[in-house]
């Protein structure tokens, strides 16, 4: 009952016991693009971890032990030592094992990326808004926000004249943007970034990177839980299983 | 025309010329409990810099150059690279810059304090709210607020038995949300504290301290700020110079 693809544990069920040695544990869920910035990252270092989905429309009681907000994703370890917040433990993960760096070391370069972060920062909210907008003049114009947020993001990759984020290579910075931007296809809002042929480029980039399309959820089935979850339904956290 | 107390730059005023070698600039306002973050981290790592105050009201043109938001904080350094945000800043200074760290080295320690950050997120537009409240109903919901989101950090201390945020000794999280608690007798609020007895004995011990001590502004200065503030009037940032 665990792994990326397992079902979600929900309310009534028996907490799950200790952290195997040598695993970090992620409590997820397979369409949150917050839980998914922490399995990229646990992805791209190849640190050793396991699943466990919550079903987030009905949340196990035990959970929020876990989490008192009750969100993912959290990571526990083998010592019970538990972290949150999506940035938080992306972070964590890279100080605390070995792998590849994905934040650079150059304290200034570092910077840039979290400022870069910072850029990104009304798009999550942008998103959920226009999933939630209820017709089409409010759409159109949280549209329109969204891509003035993206000619941001444009002028980054414009000025550093790189293709990524961070660079020549991909690092932190792209997988902590990158979940967004995997839903647009199954939200039709991919003409969002028509203007902004620099970021259209770094989404097909991304798709190439081995973490990213190992974890990669085609359009359909995140349409399939996106019309689950509006409805509010306990079946949308296990669309397709 | 530089130093923690000189009088701000405004619209129409030369930009500075290129920050002195071996010094590090922070753009900044004598009462920005932002930009306070920073100037707690540089004098307690005792980091040579210089200091531009930035009229709030007022902007100087050429500082939508160095941030184009026109905020402060802004750190500036020789080589001309420039870093904002103040949580960025503070962090940027800690990992660039000799001195004590204030962040711990253990990536879950450091984690931790990230985490309790995140708990403090909501005081500074609450206390904002407070600032511009119109009546005094509006006001006593959103003390009551306050008192919450205190108590959260209340618990923090409780589960951690320790004096400060991080342990026993004072780091990098006390210091990042302590600009907000020296603004609380300005603003009347001190009474906020009141069920809230670790909290209120972190205070104490925070004033102690010689960064905090140093840069401490007392509360009528500050209320005479806040109430030309409000006025929106272009005074405000040199109020008693």
């Amino acid at each position: 009952m665990s792994g990326t693809s397992a079902r979600s544990w929900a309310k009534g069920s028996a907490p799950p016991g200790p952290v195997p040695e040598g695993l970090v544990r992620v409590y997820s869920m397979r369409f949150c693009p917050f839980a998914k910035r922490t399995l990229l990252v646990l992805k791209a270092k190849g640190i050793g971890h396991e699943v466990i989905n919550i079903n987030l429309k009905n949340k196990p009681e035990w959970f929020f032990e876990k989490n008192r907000l009750g969100l993912v994703p959290v990571l526990e370890n083998s010592q019970g030592q538990l972290v949150c917040e999506s940035a938080i433990t992306c972070e964590y993960l890279d100080e605390a094992y070995p792998g590849r760096k994905l934040f650079p070391e150059d304290p200034y370069e570092k910077a840039c990326q979290k400022m870069a972060f910072e850029m990104f920062s009304k798009v999550p909210s942008l998103i959920t808004s226009i999933l939630r907008s209820q017709n089409k003049e409010d759409c159109a114009g949280l549209k329109e926000d969204l891509r003035k947020e993206f000619s941001k993001l444009e002028e980054v990759l414009t000025s550093k004249k790189t293709t990524y984020f961070g660079g020549s290579s991909l690092s932190m910075i792209d997988y902590l943007i990158w979940p967004w931007f995997e839903r647009l296809e199954a939200m039709a809002l991919n003409e969002c970034v028509d203007h902004t042929p620099k970021l259209k480029l770094w989404m097909a980039a991304m798709r190439e990177d081995p973490a990213v399309s190992a974890l990669f959820i085609d359009a359909k089935a995140l349409r399939g839980f996106l019309d689950l979850y509006l409805k509010d339904s306990p079946e949308a956290c296990d669309y397709g299983l």
